[in-house]
Formats: C-alpha cells, sequence, structure tokens
C-alpha cells in the first residue's frame, strides 16, 4: 500500500515525520513484511526548506509520484499553498483515486480549498480554528478531539496529533494490534480519546 | 545557544525530528526571540539516509559545524557509529565543551562508548535494556522513566522519550513556561512521569 505524504516550504517538521516514523515502523514490525511504502511527495523533486530550517529530500515530485493509495496532508505554514492551483489541483486529481485522504494540522485548510471537507465534520490545529470556521463555513468544525475520521477523509489536531491519527490509519488499513504493537515500539502514548 | 543534534546513516526518523521540532518551535515562541540556533550535525556534509528511506540534508559536518552547548546524539541502527572512532572521538571531545549532552533512544550506547556514561545512571530504548547492560557494566541502567537527567549527562528512552526530554531541556535551560507552552504549540501531552 502506497502512503503518500504531502510536504512543502514551511510544512512542520513533525507533521510528517511523525506520520512517516508510524507507517515505516509499523512496516518494519508487521509480521506480513513490508506493509506500507511511505514516501514523501513535494511540488518539485528538489530539497524541501521545511520551518526551522530544516531540509529535506522528497522521494517525488506531484508529477512522477506512484500512485497513492493514502495521501497525507501536512500543515504549517500553508498560506502559500491554499493559493497554489497546482497544488490544490493535484490533491483534488489524486483523491479521487486515494482509499483514504487526511490531513496533519492546517494541512486541512489544503483540503477544505480543494473542496473535500464541504459538508463534513473535520478539525486543524487549535490556534486555527476560528479562522477555519471563518474561511470554509460549509465545514462543521470539531474541538477537542485528536482526529476526526468520517470514512474517506480524516483530519487531526495540531502537530503530533498526526502521529495518533496515523496509528489510527495503520488500525484501519491493518489492525489494532500492529497500531498499538507500532505505539508501543516508538514508545508512544497513543492518544485514542478526546484532549 | 546552539543545539546540535547529532544524525547518521538509518537513524531513526522521530529520534531527530523530535527534538528539533521541540528546539525550534520552542525559539519561535519565545517571548525572548530566538532562544535556540538547532542544527542537524553528521559525519559528512551530505544527504544522510535515515530509517525507512527518509533523506534529510544535514546543516554541517563534524569539521565544520558551529560551537555546540547542548549536544543530542539519537537513536536508531546504531551498530556502526558505536564502532566508528571518529565519531566516538568527537563526541567525546565535543562533550567536554558542552553544557549538556544527552542521548534519545539507542544514542546512549554512542554516549557510553564515548565514557560518558561510566559511573552514571542512564536509560535507552526498552528493546536494548538487556543488550545495553551486558555491554556497558558500569553504567547503572534505569528502567520505566522517560529520561535520566544526571546533570550534565542526560538519556532518553525510546524514540518519542527523545521528545519528552528536550521539552525537559528547555525547562531547564530557559523555564517551565517556556517548555509547558511549546508543548501546548505542539498539541503533544508531555510526559513527565514514569512509563
Amino acid at each position: 500500500m502506497n502512503i503518500g505524504i504531502y510536504i512543502y516550504p514551511e510544512a512542520e517538521v513533525m507533521d510528517f515525520s511523525g506520520p512517516f516514523e508510524v507507517f515505516s515502523t509499523a512496516s518494519r514490525i508487521a509480521d506480513s513484511g513490508n506493509t506500507f511504502n511511505v514516501f514523501l511527495v513535494s511540488e518539485h523533486c528538489q530539497p524541501v526548506p521545511a520551518r526551522g530550517g530544516f531540509s529535506v529530500n522528497p522521494h517525488y515530485s506531484i508529477f512522477n509520484h506512484p500512485p497513492i493509495d493514502v495521501l497525507i496532508v501536512v500543515g504549517g505554514v500553508h498560506t502559500q499553498q491554499v493559493k497554489n492551483q497546482t497544488i490544490i489541483e493535484w490533491v483534488k486529481a489524486v483523491s479521487q483515486n486515494t482509499k483514504i485522504t487526511a490531513s496533519v494540522c492546517t494541512g486541512a485548510f489544503i483540503l477544505a480549498e480543494a473542496g473535500l471537507l464541504a459538508g463534513l465534520s473535520a478539525i486543524t490545529h487549535w490556534e486555527d480554528l476560528a479562522d477555519f470556521k471563518q474561511d470554509y463555513t460549509t465545514v462543521t468544525v470539531v474541538e477537542s478531539v485528536r482526529w476526526v475520521d468520517v470514512g474517506k477523509i480524516v483530519t487531526s489536531a495540531g502537530i503530533s496529533a498526526g502521529i495518533d491519527m496515523s496509528l489510527h490509519l495503520v488500525s484501519r488499513l491493518v489492525n489494532l494490534q500492529l497500531a498499538q504493537k507500532t505505539a508501543r515500539q516508538m514508545d508512544y502514548d497513543w492518544r485514542t480519546t478526546t484532549l
């Protein structure tokens, strides 16, 4: 199963490295072998300056990536991204063929801009809830949970909530046992309850 | 204050991205402005293939980095590192001038190999505790805590415990309020208690 994590300049470091860690660890410890093929995708295939000066090399650009079964759109300084029609159209197009499209933190603004959250419940970083409600009035904004799963679309709260959501996705895509084993391997206290 | 995070091929992704996120976020939200200058250091100044195929670009090599006030040595597949005398000597030399030298996960094996843990209490990933005790008999191995702070040396348990330890370091280096504010910004449930 191909897990594509979309990153961009000023993306929040843990928004992508947390989910990457979850899926790669789950794949490593799964009884069935390499369950997930997790990779980073960005607009251009060149180093991406993430927030705080963390430079990461994407595996693919939006023009040359393999099929994506689970798309995870991360947060950070998302303001340029929501105005970038190439990205919005790409998210929209890729999502037509995903099993799950998810967001971490303010990545929800990108999904909303692509029209993927209309009429659905969703969450974002606590600091951005007011703006989110104001910008996307057709979205039912949920507060004080780690993630919102409405089936094909899953959104998470801020930064580290992306780890909790990714563990939930492992549970949904494989089983609860693998998700719990992954959390234990990561020495992570999986928060499945409300904030 | 310069925070240097030492990374290497097959380093665990969250071992370095977690602490990086903590210090860069703390710096961003601190009232006093840029409190921390956090950077990644590796043996050579070229892309580092971290675990699971995550490629990250270090800011400096071990030969050209600025002075390091806080050195954080990460875990992952550490076996080649403990045999690499250039690295062991570098860790030893840098630590003579640090305020704090810390490890995340199996990074403790590298500190132990450099002789920095002799006669002290320390912790590592739960899966490696038995090997750690056997390899370094002069270390008092602690279990079931998130981190062990013995003053200049601080060691953390597995992977995500590096986030908890880094928040503790922010608390020590600045104050508890900034550490709590950083955890809140990261939507992270700071685990200060035992496992």
